[in-house]
């Protein structure tokens, strides 16, 4: 019997249904990474004897109903796995892991198996994926693009087939930017769902445990297996008793987005692929509403020019101060910018940030759902190279301000611009919103006419949303 | 008919119920301004005619069920009050206010009569009532004593029987210390569940909007009658629905008290006191358990020392570096050392601040209500001359951590020390749980043997708990 050549969770589920092993999905995951042969993706590879005796174990034990039970992932490698290193790719901050994260070991105990820790922006600092001394993953839709960042390999570990499923981190994008540039799924969950804890700092109080998948079914599956707050975790908070992640479809949606005048792209492809994002969105009976977007825009550009910059500084102040010489150049200059910050101005952010908030509450009273481009367009590897700065904070446009504000969000493919390159659609809403983000999503991509991944193929159709009576009003829960 | 000499609530209610008319309300108001005849008291009083004129409308339209019909009340002067100047107990700094605070329009329609806006410790920073150029307001209690800060004339007001309740604001304890100092009741509510819209900022992410009254039950009156989003305040939330203020009485109460030897008291009746408290809430069916309080007192400490006098200093930016001149010289003093504030260092005091409350929270999901002293003592007008800065830092020893930590606190009296000077209990809880704080509240304070204020008069006897069969295991709720 052999291991499906797609590794979506339902592809593996009816595989063990059927009697396969979780030792041959292990292997097959193996063969993938042979034949990827990327020296660029994994900074640390669990060794293959243990992922086959792990696998051989739960073969052992059988699923016990556990919902990733022989599922192979991969782990970005600023996430604590219990006997590795943890790097930050940043060979000389590394130090060995006494415990798994929180996230991962809610994994583990729901029967997933990891393959090894990859590669990112050092210290999860950028958007591009190429600001690593490990050399830049490669993107495996397009080979001459950059595979987006700061979780670069969480990204192409999927798109690749690799792995079912990866964990990144999303503190302005990191999330969700990789996701377009590989043609896949990113969910960046709400603030504060999954613990933090074990997960080197980027910007404390605004990271995020994020989900990479080839579907959006299979990035809630993953969500639900790890949410829930840890008790000594202080950023972590308890979701709404009825917060669940699974699509929640919908014959209505209240949709918004930015007034064209505030969209910025790269190319007219690529304004012509968020056009017809949202042309599709209304034909799965969404109503979209113009807003005005240029508060979050604001508040977006202060996470790198203003006080969330010496936050990051603040975690990392003695890679900065006593060995800036083993950092990263492009990263070492954005972290020393932050020393400079006065906290009297640091407060004039926060004061915007609370209105932007403040703002985000009152769109989500009107709307369910922002629908945004993922990024204004994806750059080469050239490009980035030509503006390591400039094009990295362009790729933020539509990204940094969501975990600024208290927000969830969901990037799917968006379908592709005439040279090849990705693009994708981002679905915003409040936190704990998960479940509504993934019922459009899942839609939204299974109409984008695009396939998973690098792997040509189809996107499973989403789930049906419930009907109704033509004289029924929909209620649209929030949690 | 005469006004009732003590103005609670019910006595003027049942005042007005036996035909008795808002001007004589008004008129004994004026009249005990007259008699208290303290120039440090008012720094803009409503125009006696005035006064009269908005009482005899009232009493024109009667009360149609407004909770606040005819009781008179004062503002500290750094709330705004349409067509009057706010000044911050600053000349230079005064401005005139175009519209009502939210807080102040809200009691205005409840019926409530304006007598004028009372002194403050300038811009609200201080805890002890002698920090304006204006005076210090005289203590109706102890003459030789502070009247407690910030909001001096706020309380003095209500215990001298000028005002049936006043506003103060609270950030660091403003609105618990002078409570204690001129034994009445000080209500404190949780962020954001009054409006600060129109409110000078001292730390805007922590300001309250603080209640002064003679007993409990009018305190949370006065708050039922002003709370409630605004929906244009970026720091004002949602209650959540089932959010009351009225005492809520329980049979039993689980406590919590600080270690013993996390106590400091300016004196062993200080401590005696503290210690009756203790027991009688024990008598009234608590238990107190002693826990430690080592990470609320640091992040204490860190309010004036961090990263938040940093945040009053950016309010306050224009008069610190264009007018000090302008600014108290203790205050200028304060605000000028959040000129130096790096704000890499701030993103310290945020982390601490987020584990103090995770702290918090779990502190409370095992006890209802936090015991702790009001202050260590009431200092002398001598004293605080003497160490103008040190003896007010400890004033605030029991209260700087509670904003910080989202909580809501009541100050109640708690009787007088050999020497006369009175000390007072505060309850702290979650925020929301002002009707828990309420109703042990009023049950400790009409068992403290003291009288209401400086007026003599008997506490009224608290709401009764609901009877429980033994068997019968109470519920507490949050809300």
């Amino acid at each position: 019997m052999t291991a499906p050549a797609i590794p979506t969770l339902p592809a593996i589920a009816g595989f063990i249904a059927a009697g396969g092993s979780p030792v041959a999905i292990a292997d097959a995951a193996l063969a993938r990474i042979a034949a990827w042969d990327d020296p660029a993706l994994f900074l640390a590879r669990v060794d293959p004897h243990a992922v086959r005796a792990r696998a051989a174990a739960l073969a052992a034990e059988g699923p016990r109903g556990r919902p990733l039970f022989g599922v192979p992932f991969v782990v970005k490698d600023n996430i604590d796995v219990a006997g590795m290193r943890t790097t930050a790719a940043c060979p000389d901050y590394a130090y060995t892991a006494q415990e798994d994260a929180p996230a991962v070991a809610r994994l583990l105990a729901a029967g997933a198996v990891l393959l090894g820790k990859v590669n990112l922006d050092q210290f999860a600092t950028g958007l591009n994926g190429t600001r690593s001394p490990h050399g830049t993953p490669r993107n495996p839709v397009v080979a001459d693009c950059i595979p987006g960042g700061s979780s670069s390999g969480s990204a192409t570990a999927v798109a690749s087939g690799i792995a079912a499923f990866s964990l990144g981190t999303d503190t302005a994008g990191s999330g969700r930017v990789p996701a377009m540039a590989c043609n896949i799924v990113g969910l960046k969950p709400s603030l504060g769902l999954v613990p933090t804890q074990g997960v080197v700092p980027a910007c404390r109080s605004l990271d995020c445990v994020s989900v990479f998948a080839l579907t959006v079914a299979d990035a809630a599956a993953v969500l639900q297996a790890m949410a829930g707050a840890a008790p000594e975790d202080r950023y972590s908070r308890a979701a709404p008793p009825s917060w669940r992640a699974a699509p929640a479809p919908q014959p209505q949606w209240r949709l918004a987005a930015p007034l064209p005048a505030q969209l910025v792209f790269d190319s007219p492809d690529d304004a012509a692929l968020f056009d017809a994002a949202l042309a599709r969105a209304e034909a799965l009976g969404g109503s979209v509403t113009r807003v005005d977007m240029a508060p979050f825009l604001a508040i977006a550009r202060r996470l790198y020019d203003g006080a969330w910059v010496a936050e990051r500084t603040a975690a990392l102040r003695g890679m900065v101060e006593q060995r800036p010489e083993a950092v990263h150049r492009v990263t070492l200059g954005i972290l020393r910018a932050g020393l400079d910050k006065r906290t009297v101005e640091a407060w004039e952010d926060f004061h915007e940030a609370a209105e932007a908030r403040r703002l985000a509450r009152a769109l989500f009273a009107g709307v369910d759902i922002l629908l945004l481009p993922t990024a204004p367009g994806l750059p080469s590897l050239a490009d980035l190279a030509a503006e390591p700065v400039a094009a990295n904070s362009r790729l933020g446009t539509y990204t940094n301000f969501v975990n600024i504000c208290d927000l969830a969000a969901l990037a799917v493919p968006a379908g592709f611009r005439a040279d090849g390159r990705p693009a994708g659609v981002t679905l915003v809403g409040p936190a704990f919103a998960e479940a509504r983000l993934a019922g459009l999503g899942a839609a939204l991509h299974a109409a984008a006419g695009v396939t998973l991944g690098a792997l040509g193929a189809p996107v499973p159709p989403p789930p049906a949303p419930p009907d109704l009576a033509p004289d029924e009003v929909p209620l649209l829960a929030i949690g």
